[in-house]
C-alpha cells in the first residue's frame, strides 16, 4: 500500500478547530478542584456536572426534558451501542432490526453478539416505514420480533439524510404496535450546517420503552472516550444491571463539564463552519469531476457524503486503484448490514484538510473512471436507484 | 439510616497521597503536546506511552517480559474481568472455576452473564488446589469443564492471602492439564507492606491461554478509569474481538504515561506506607478490643482485612447496629459467590483517616458483642475453620 494523501476513511471532526488551550486552564482547574472526586469511583452514572450538561444540551436541541438521574455517561457512544444491545439480548439468535446500511462499529458489535440483523432498505428519508410494517409484520407471524430497532434517524450515517418528523412518528406508532424499543442514535446532532433541526425520536414519544445514544466525540474530541445514553425507567434499570465497569471516567467527564457548562453551542458555532465548508468542497469536487459518473448526497449535518458509483465499476480494483493513488475511503460493503457488497463508497471530511479535499476528489473521481468497464455516461434519478 | 462516620465499605486508596500538583503541570503538557492525538480514536489497545510504562511495571515486579503489544487497556480493570469473561463464553449457562470468596465486581458481572459459577474454598494460602483438582475431575466427568478459572493470587479480595508460589505451580499443572485459562486479576500487586512477592501465574506459565488484569485504581485514582488485560495471541485476538467501546481513554491514559515514565516506584514510596500504618491500626484495633470474639487475616498487602465472626452473632442485626453506630462495612454474603451469607465481615482501611480508624474499630466491636446471644469467648486457631 503506498502512503495515503487523502484520507476519507475515518470520521473524525475537524482538529484545527480542537481547543487546547482552554481545555490546558480546565484541566488544572478541574484536578485542583474535583482532586477528592477523583479517588472515589465515580458510580454508575457519572459526573453529575457533565450530565447536567448534557441534559441541558438536549434540552435545548431536542426539546426535551431530561432528568441527569437519566442519563448514563459511557465510554464513546459504542458503549452505549455495545450496552444496550447486551441489556436486550436474551440469548444469541435474537432478532434486531436496523437501517440496510449503517454505521460499522454498531453492525461489529451485533455481530459479535450474534444478533440475527434484519436490515431495512433507506431513502431520502431514512428507513423506509413501508418495508419496515412488512418486516415487523413478518416476524410477529414468525414469533421472532426484534428486540429493538436501531436507527441513526438525523445525519444517517452513512447516506447523510435526515429522517423527517412525519416519518419520526410512524416510526413510533410502528414500533409501539409491537411494544419494541427504539435505539436512537443520535451521535452527529450538533453537526449541523443548516435546515430545519428535526426533533429526537425519544422527544416525541415518551414511552419508557425507547433509548437515545449521543457522543462527545464529535462536538469535543474521540480521545476523551465520552458518550451518555438517555433512557428511562425501568429501562434506565435493566441498562444498569448490565453494566460492569464500575463507571465512565471521571477525569475527562470533569474537564468536558467544565468546557460545556455554559452550553454547546459556543464551541459549535466555531466547529461547524470549517465543516461545512469541507462537506461543500466535497460536494463541489464531485460536481465538477464525477456529474457524468456518480450521484451522491448532501448531507444538512454530520461527516459523510454516500456516492453511489456506476453499476460497471469493479470495486475490488477500485479500492486497490484508490489507495495506490493515495485515496482513502470505506467501501459500501461496510456498512451493509450483511457485508454485501454494493456499488456504493462513504467519504469522510472531516479530518483532511481543504487543499487535501480539493486535490483528493479529483483523484479519486480518476481512479473510479479507471475500473469502468464502459464509457457510458449514468444518470440516476435517486442516489438509492436500483 | 445514620450518617456513617467510620466508612470501611469500598476499597479505595489514600485520598491524602493523590498527585494533585503533579498531576495538573503533567495535564497541561500532555493537553497540549497530545492535541492531535486527542482528535483520533484511541485504537483497540490504547494509549502506547502507557502500554509502554505498564509493561516496564510487569517486568520490574513480576519478572517476566511483556511486550505491549500485547497489552490492552481497559475502562478500569472492571471491563477487563467483564470483556474476558464475554470473549471466553460460548453461551449462558457455560461454567466457571473461582475462589468462594471473591471480588463483588466480579461476582455481579459473572452473574448478569449468566455463569455457572463454581466456587472453591480458601485457606491461607488462597484457593485450596485438592478442591480444585476434585472439581475439575467432576466437571471433566459431567463434560462441563470451566471456561476458565478466575483467581485474585496476590493480596486476595477479601481475604488479604497471597498464594505461594508451590500453589501457583499446582494450579498451573491443573488448568493446563485441561487446556483451562486462568484469569489472574492482579489488580493490587503493587499495594505492598512485607514479604516476599509472589510471581504472578502469568510470568510462571508462558502457554498463551492465559489471562492476566491488572488496574490503576490503587496505584493512581478509581476515577481515571484505567487497568489493563495482559494476552497473547491468540488469546489477545480472541479478547479484542469482542472490544467494541472504540478503545480505552486517550486523556487519561496520556496523563498516566506521563506520570509513570520513569516506573511506578516512586509514587508507591510515597503511597503504601501511608496504608501500611492503616492496615496496622486496623488489625491492632481487633487486637485490642476483640482478641477473645474474632479471628482476622493482618494482609502482606492490599486494602483490606477479613474479618471471621463468632457463630452465634446475628448478622443481619449487626449490621442494622453498625449502621445506626455510624460504622459501615461489607458483609460477608457479598462477597460469597453463591451469595451465602456467613460468619465474615471486611474491613477496607484505605480511605478512613487514621483517627476514624483507631475510633472506628471499638464502635464495631462493640455493635458486634451487642449482637451476640452468648458471652462466651471464642478461639479460632485458623480464619477458615468451620
Amino acid at each position: 500500500m503506498s502512503d495515503i494523501l487523502y484520507d476519507f476513511g475515518s470520521g473524525r471532526s475537524d482538529p484545527a478547530t480542537f481547543p487546547t488551550e482552554r481545555l490546558k486552564k480546565i484541566a488544572v482547574e478541574v484536578i485542583d478542584r474535583e482532586a477528592e472526586a477523583l479517588t472515589n469511583y465515580p458510580g454508575s452514572l457519572g459526573h453529575k456536572g457533565l450530565r447536567t450538561a448534557m441534559a441541558a444540551r438536549e434540552a435545548t436541541r431536542e426539546g426535551v426534558q431530561v432528568d441527569p438521574e437519566h442519563l448514563v455517561l459511557t465510554n464513546g457512544s459504542m458503549q452505549g451501542v455495545t450496552l444496550t444491545a447486551e441489556a436486550l439480548q436474551d440469548q444469541p439468535g435474537d432478532t434486531l432490526i436496523l437501517e440496510e446500511y449503517s454505521y460499522p462499529g454498531t453492525l461489529g458489535a451485533y455481530r459479535s453478539l450474534r444478533y440475527d440483523m434484519v436490515g431495512i432498505p433507506l431513502d431520502e428519508g431514512g428507513m423506509r416505514m413501508d418495508v419496515l410494517e412488512h418486516e415487523l409484520t413478518r416476524l410477529n407471524r414468525e414469533k421472532r420480533l426484534p428486540k429493538f430497532i436501531y436507527a441513526i434517524s438525523t445525519y444517517q450515517n452513512p447516506t447523510g439524510f435526515v429522517m423527517p418528523r412525519e416519518r419520526r412518528l410512524e416510526m413510533i406508532t410502528l414500533a409501539d404496535r409491537y411494544g419494541i424499543p427504539i435505539i436512537e442514535d443520535n451521535c452527529y446532532a450538533d453537526v449541523h450546517y443548516e435546515g430545519e433541526i428535526q426533533p429526537a425520536i425519544y422527544a416525541l414519544d415518551d414511552r419508557p420503552e425507547h433509548i437515545y445514544l449521543c457522543s462527545l466525540s464529535k462536538i469535543l474530541a474521540p480521545g476523551f472516550r465520552l458518550g451518555y445514553i438517555l433512557a428511562r425507567p425501568p429501562m434506565l434499570n435493566t441498562i444498569l444491571a448490565r453494566r460492569h465497569d464500575a463507571g465512565p471516567n471521571y477525569l475527562a467527564s470533569a474537564i468536558a463539564a467544565e468546557f460545556y457548562k455554559e452550553g454547546i453551542a459556543e464551541h459549535a458555532e466555531t466547529t461547524n463552519p470549517p465543516l461545512k465548508r469541507k462537506r461543500d468542497l466535497t460536494c463541489e469536487g464531485l460536481k465538477a469531476h464525477a456529474a457524468d459518473l456518480c450521484a451522491w448526497s448532501t448531507p444538512p449535518g454530520g461527516l459523510f457524503v454516500w456516492v453511489r458509483l456506476p453499476d460497471d465499476v469493479d470495486r475490488n480494483k477500485l479500492y486497490a486503484n484508490a489507495q495506490a493513488k493515495g485515496v482513502n475511503y470505506l467501501r459500501g460493503s461496510s456498512f451493509h448490514y450483511k457485508g454485501v457488497d454494493a456499488p456504493y463508497l462513504r467519504l469522510a471530511f472531516g479530518h483532511l484538510t481543504e487543499t487535501q479535499i480539493i486535490e483528493g476528489i479529483p483523484v479519486l473521481v480518476k481512479a473510479i473512471r479507471e475500473c469502468r468497464t464502459s464509457n457510458e455516461a449514468v444518470t440516476y434519478t435517486s442516489l438509492f436507484e436500483d
